[in-house]
């Protein structure tokens, strides 16, 4: 099982804003807002399977330490915020689909003094297939610290500027690394596996909550490590991939145009499968 | 002659959304934008004096290219944008104001894929008084190096978050450094005057017009030097000031508590005098 984005547009839909519900079509902010005059806002995303929001209360955890760390207030607490999403599963009714809860710097007269931010809750279809998983993602390294990395910040001024660098390499997506210390994709974690260790950065990278997930679980003979590594260490590993919240643990053939390992990703995919059925417990719980 | 900002909900404005004027109560665009979604935008920021527009091709200039660097169209060109600002300050007018154009990465279906910007021109009053500069800007300096520095991004994602730690350092703004290596202030540019040399930094700063403006005069018994200094170079220095469109060149008096000079700026004013001529030259051209 393997999850990737399909378009939005497939239907008609409401969004959540501020905890009403309007339609798609009229879900529209003022332009004083802080995240179009000053590009300041936090979000997170998890998906629901079967209706269900997945390990929720992981995403939460972050939502609101993101909002602390950036002096944004939520204005609904974790039961109300949790209710606003089954408000909008219902409406919607899509089972398996994305949730982006973004807050956002609010209305601001002058531009750019903080006042009261604004919620936005968006639900868009996610699409489930097993095939994807067979051929690995490309990825081309990059030289580039996120800033503020721990907090879920709407930043992605890189990644986006970058769309053009990543096509013209014909990649599918970024490596970020710190002048050689690999960190992760813009949207995803970053593994790499040894003879006996399944590697992941430390230090100034996003806590993802799939990364959390998957360094709780039990794979045979091999230990996890949660420290810096570098591009020549990924070069010469055995297996890589990525892991994410629409993705899971999804395998990395190529970096930089070199092959990694045998393009075989057994350890990848019973990590991926030990995910699913952590994925599937928190679903029927 | 100082500008400083006032409340924008004076009267009735009108914004330019797309070149479609529309009033400020119904300028809203949908949550679909990358700016909302990623923070993705570049934006610039000019001032028109008695309906005159200031500047106006140095600011282009910077436009044009920042809008290039992050892969942005702008959907006119040079005269069209022109005649779109010109529309709009005759709709509002508002002899003294400042006019922020903002570029976004546009509505984006999946969150993340950039397709057609957005151009948005937001017209706010201006107020002309001759009395701030007496008091000079009590400042705080913070350790962050902006990303992507010489393009003017919507990023303001550290200023924004340290709003309250500016306000319980009891200080104006904040002054970035690098490592000790003194760069800007979030939305100016920052020099030093020591017995005989005007300073600012050269590298990883904003490129900001007024400061370039300055670097032209001719201030005798000194001369520009742009390179990297010290917070203790600025500690020990004779004046210091910010260069920006709103503030033109205004005094620093107080940096992390420390009083910079003996407070009476007479260089920082000589240089103010002359850049407000070359203002006034323009206005008059």
């Amino acid at each position: 099982m393997y999850i990737s984005f399909r378009d939005q547009n497939l239907k008609c839909m409401y969004i959540s804003i501020n905890n009403e519900l309007v339609l798609k079509e009229g879900a529209n902010i003022s332009v004083s807002d802080l995240s179009i005059q000053r590009g300041y806002g936090i979000f997170d995303f998890l998906k629901t399977l079967n209706n269900k929001p997945i390990f929720i209360q992981d995403y939460f955890d972050r939502f609101y330490h993101s909002a602390k760390e950036m002096n944004l207030e939520v204005n609904l607490d974790r039961t109300q915020l949790y209710e606003a999403i089954l408000k909008l599963i219902t409406k919607n009714n899509i089972p398996n689909s994305g949730i982006k809860i973004i807050l956002t710097g609010g209305f601001s007269d002058d531009g750019y003094t903080m006042v009261k931010p604004n919620l936005i809750i968006i639900q868009t279809p996610l699409n489930i297939s097993e095939a994807l998983a067979e051929k690995g993602l490309n990825l081309v390294s990059y030289n580039h610290q996120r800033q503020i990395p721990h907090v879920k910040t709407i930043d992605y001024l890189q990644a986006i500027r970058l769309q053009k660098f990543v096509r013209e390499s014909n990649a599918d997506d970024l490596l970020y690394h710190n002048n050689g210390k690999v960190r992760e994709c813009p949207r995803a974690n970053f593994f790499i596996i040894t003879d006996n260790e399944i590697i992941t950065a430390k230090n100034e990278i996003l806590n993802g909550i799939t990364r959390k997930k998957i360094l709780g679980l039990n794979i045979p003979n091999y230990t996890f490590a949660e420290r810096d590594f570098t591009l020549d260490e990924l070069y010469n590993a055995k297996e890589a991939f990525i892991s994410s919240s629409t993705k899971n643990a999804f395998p990395v053939n190529q970096v930089d145009e070199k092959l990694i390992g045998d393009g075989k990703n057994s350890i990848t995919k019973l990590i991926n499968d030990k995910l699913l059925a952590l994925i599937e417990l928190d679903q029927n719980s």
